[in-house]
């Protein structure tokens, strides 16, 4: 799977509603989403690990992982950071009319919220809103996508269904955020949704396995959100559970799918974002040091401006490796190659064609592949490249 | 002492003269530098942590620290990192024809390059203007200074004479660069040197010290150069001494603040800077928390965005330090000032007036002062806004 703006409609798996309305928070577009299992569904998330936590995720955090989910609410346009005791009030309240909406229990309401970091929730518009939410709600993802992006240009929706030993099941994914984005704006959020059985032990663990390889590899301007969330959902609608170890294996490998397919398109939709860079490493030594390094290379200015200006520019690549630690006997061995064209071995550059790479940096999708000869061990990372329209979003917001 | 241009003449200290002139590996502008004593110095350094080190850099390093060094040579426009082998032998080529115009041994000379990364030394334009380099040195820093700029807009020089219980001594300081600039360009290059009498012992101490308050302090795009050396050379021409525990203080004194006056003209000459950031960390209960933690706000582009558009945006700088890591419960007894007006206190957001803040805002010298009112330790970090002309440097060089 490549990202690319989301299919038009968007399957929920079996007994999954979601909608999407403006309450009036902000001016025009939706700013209000609900995800709804018509029966309690397993439920677990990982959230962000800034120090400084919105309270929607404090509020969320104390709920997971549990079985007896009946629905999650995001609120985009207030980010309910940062807004003291009133912001943990506020959210309460806001639960209790989604709960007393759907006719459930309060602990069975999740929620997540992006938007602007200090400003108060606005109840006298959202709280209202609760019954219309939930009477629109329908069976595509759409609504609910769109109701959920900030400065994203495209909803981001995904789904597939999976034939396990005993029937089929549907997974889909919705996401939204590119990083910190708009100047107060913040937040990255992943709902994947299946109408599979399974544990919430288990919901538990494959949110956060896929995590770790997909959101957790993504960056678009290193500044960690207050607010980033992303759950998993299951509400056994199949009725069909996963049997022995490979209907386990096929599972987790769709989810795995599905959160990186996520994971891309958020970064592809940085903001001022043309292109998608992704950071192959192989054979390394050390894993953990690996990401760091996959990592490093897309966190780079240098080199997210160098893609940006289609300029091979390989000495960027391998300065920020090294300054990630990726030790000298190892760069003095590794090779690198850039869109499949192999630009430095074995501590030394390659002659190359400049004009021949420059021309295939500008596909959408640039690639580094970089083996060090050591070890075992691969890790991917995605970013984008810089552009002057990311520094005038951000600068010219206010 | 605040940033600004160079003074017109910096004095060196006595029995050091320096040099700079074109060697035709730029078209017009000098690309070689040597600074020289007449007699012995003692020297010491600390060098980049990239595990891709240049050339020059290793072969520096093991010569160091000592109390025999004649010069130090540096060349601009070619890094000499990512060389290999060849990359070693040129430069060693270099510091030959270097020692032998100076009539002294191989090993009394240092070495600095910066430049681009990946390409050889151009020996056949190098070698043989050493003995103009040598010829042409003067008792001012400026030729040396403005020869080993790369994109930096002014050359940076100080200088400052200290009263010791046994008589004065002079401390010049010359820096150069404002991150890993140019595409393939990098390095930050500091040289200190004095006349006054320490040991090789002492020179490495307190190179070590000052460096990690002020150049170990700034940063302009997060990328760690292969190149960034830091020196500081002392020939005892004065005849002065360290004679007691004052002498040593006010001597230590004078180079941290020559230190710290070269890295704010560092991060105020940042490429496509318009603002220097000053972030001061107090009163918490971790110092290396404390040093990450300013250096993080220092690297968020979307605090620089911020500051470039003056806009008094506490959200991200809030998000960026609990990103770092400062605990939820000290963000909750935090005080935060931008430009000396506080904008959020104990764990919630203070009412300001935006336009007197914005009108603040426009000055070239941003600071921040957030007290975490948990413990003792302060930490200052300096950084610089972020504009479209970065981006364009970086994006449209080659």
């Amino acid at each position: 799977m490549t990202p690319g703006p989301g299919v038009r409609r968007t399957a929920l798996p079996k007994g999954f509603l979601a909608s999407g309305i403006n309450c009036g928070v902000r001016r025009y577009r939706p700013d209000m989403g609900m995800i709804i299992s018509s029966v309690p569904a397993v439920a677990a998330g990982v959230f962000t690990l800034n120090e400084c936590r919105a309270a929607p995720v404090r509020y969320t955090q104390k709920l997971l992982p549990a079985d007896n989910i009946r629905a999650i609410l995001t609120n985009s346009g207030q980010a309910n950071a940062a807004t003291g005791d009133e912001g943990i009030e506020k959210n309460l309240m806001m639960m209790s009319a989604a709960a007393k909406a759907l006719g459930c229990d309060l602990n069975q309401v999740l929620v997540a919220s992006t938007g602007k970091i200090g400003e108060q929730l606005d109840t006298g518009k959202i709280l209202p809103c609760m019954p219309e939410l939930v009477s629109r709600a329908n069976e595509h993802a759409e609504s609910f996508a769109t109701a959920i992006l900030t400065t994203d240009l495209v909803p981001k929706t995904v789904t597939s269904q999976v034939t396990l030993s005993s029937g089929t099941i549907r997974i889909t994914g919705i996401g939204k955020g590119s990083g910190m984005i708009h100047p107060n704006m913040a937040t990255m959020l992943g709902y994947i949704l299946t109408d599979a059985v399974i544990t919430k032990e288990h919901a538990a663990e494959v949110i956060k396995k896929s995590s770790d390889v997909s959101f957790n590899m993504i960056s678009v301007d290193g500044d960690t959100s207050t607010n980033d969330c992303c759950f998993i959902m299951a509400n056994g609608a199949s009725g069909v559970a996963l049997l022995n170890d490979q209907d386990v294996k096929k599972f987790e490998a769709v989810v795995e799918d599905i959160a990186i397919f996520l994971a891309k398109s958020i970064a592809a939709d940085g903001e001022g974002a043309s292109k998608l860079i992704e950071v192959n490493i192989k054979n390394s030594d050390d894993l953990a040091l690996a990401k760091k390094a996959a990592r490093g290379v897309t966190l780079s200015p240098l080199i997210k401006t160098a893609i940006h200006g289609e300029d091979p520019n390989w000495g960027r690549i391998l300065a920020r490796l090294g300054a990630e630690g990726i030790p000298a006997e190892q760069l003095d061995r590794m090779t690198l190659k850039l869109q499949g064209v192999l630009l430095f071995e074995k501590g030394q550059p390659v002659k190359f064609v400049k004009e021949e790479v420059k021309a295939l940096l500008k596909q959408a999708n640039v690639k580094m592949d970089i083996n060090l000869n050591s070890g075992k061990f691969s890790a991917t990372a995605w970013g984008c490249d810089l552009s002057k329209k990311y520094v005038e979003i951000n600068t010219e917001y206010c």
